[in-house]
């Protein structure tokens, strides 16, 4: 998938990775991990959906292993929230919230395209979406013996599904890639701030 | 490995999904997991171990996400499940037990052999049979971050692991494929279905 | 890589896996868990750091599922725990603490060593190292649903790094192979060693 031109799809993904490396290193710092241990969650909290995804679909070695500048970003990233632990704690909420859906939309339409592009049926391309976007914050909470978030709490995987849909659909309807990109990114990203804005979330089965 | 027809290959295998999922998508209900996280649940636990010994044999794309119909199964499972809580919950528990044993004793012959067929040493194909057996139900308890059931519960892993067994020295004696495959699987369930109904376990050090 | 002798390494590489092995087959143990759990315990110890730093690197199958040997190795380990397990309580802190220490240095040489040769950049192949280190006991604590203990307890992950980047660090600089490799073992050792004798830990956020 080049929708744009690779460098303002590397500056995208940088962006997102450092965005996603401090949520990760954050949650080491809730958790009082030294300073190693910080690093290791922003590594795989930013960066490990990509991993997951790159194995499923054959993509060796992951790009993030072959190519340095993504842990270096993350490891930066968790560099920042250790030295300035007080500055971060005071970044507004919502930024923090509009960051992060911003970086999952992106990273739900890279990592369906990248599924399309290796031959993938359109339905798995959509999960691997899914995966890209919330695979890191699921290892994250696996390490921390934590029930993934994911899992239980409103719309975040629906929207990374969600974008990941828009992209596949436009690109079957033969969109053009940067137009079909650019509408997944602001379905996920919609979906995500009102169901925030709003307290959905999504149905679960009543008297257990 | 191809001991009787692809097709009955294939529909076995789509029916050990979907109880497996079904599994998976009761355990998020109970868990009280929204209707992708229950979806989740019924993905891994159907599909997770033979994506993991797909990735460890080098078959990749793994064969459920190279085929859509294994994770079309398993989310059409998961929304039955999600459906029809109530009558789920009616089935019997003998049932649902010999319902899991056939398919633990079909996906662990179905992993050895595959593993075999990619030149796998045998003891490593025995337990990447166990390995395909098992590994759905664990990566769900990890998800639930719980100790894997199958590491502490009675005669489970072993089953799987006797039916893989069976299955390679089977193929050893020159026994015709589809014999060996057919011995394997009752022995996995013979086994199974025999421990459950006897409690019988696997001894532990004790006094610990 | 190939620093020394190839039977040299594989039997420094066997007896790493038997005391990675020993140490996860006794917390097995601990968790009261059944023989088939500890011996996936010993395994996924012993061999799952090189199984993940297989997968990313793009060596599949992994070195220890292409060769029985390290399986043959690891069960044995759970074998004598389990037969033993009064004589193994015995065994001296001090020995089971520098045999341990000594098995991290091999692993991460060995695991950054493995990764440059498949062309994995230098920072990448230096964390890949410190994976193959940890990464067993990492698996390990998620199987029992506990915080992996390498995220928050003192000097271990940092020893694995410190051992791998001497290592790629003295190749850099084109030392002969088997000397940055000892070099890498012992610098990994002796911080090791010094830190557990003088409870050293990394910094961590205060007041949290």
């Amino acid at each position: 998938m080049k929708p744009v031109s690779a460098t303002l799809l590397l500056v995208l993904d940088l962006l997102g990775t450092f965005v996603f490396a401090m949520e990760g290193a954050s949650t080491g710092v809730q958790h009082e991990l030294d300073l190693l241990g910080i690093m290791a969650l922003a590594f795989v909290t930013a960066l490990g959906g990509g991993i997951v995804r790159d194995l499923l679909i054959g993509s060796v070695p992951p790009n993030s292993i072959n190519d340095w500048r993504y842990a270096a970003t993350a490891l930066f990233a968790a560099a920042v929230v250790f030295a300035g632990h007080n500055a971060v704690g005071h970044i507004p909420y919502w930024l923090l919230i509009t960051l992060d859906a911003a970086g999952l939309g992106f990273f739900a339409i890279a990592g369906a395209g990248k599924a399309l592009d290796f031959g993938i049926h359109p339905l798995l391309a959509i999960l691997l979406g899914g995966v890209t976007g919330v695979g890191g914050g699921t290892i994250r909470d696996i390490l921390l013996a934590q029930i993934p978030g994911v899992l239980r709490t409103d719309i975040y995987a629906a929207a990374a599904l969600l974008g990941a849909a828009v992209l596949v659909l436009g690109l079957r309807i033969k969109l053009r890639p940067a137009f079909a990109s650019t509408l997944g990114i602001v379905a996920c990203f919609t979906l995500r701030m009102v169901a925030v804005h709003e307290h959905w979330n999504l149905p679960r089965v009543l008297g257990h």
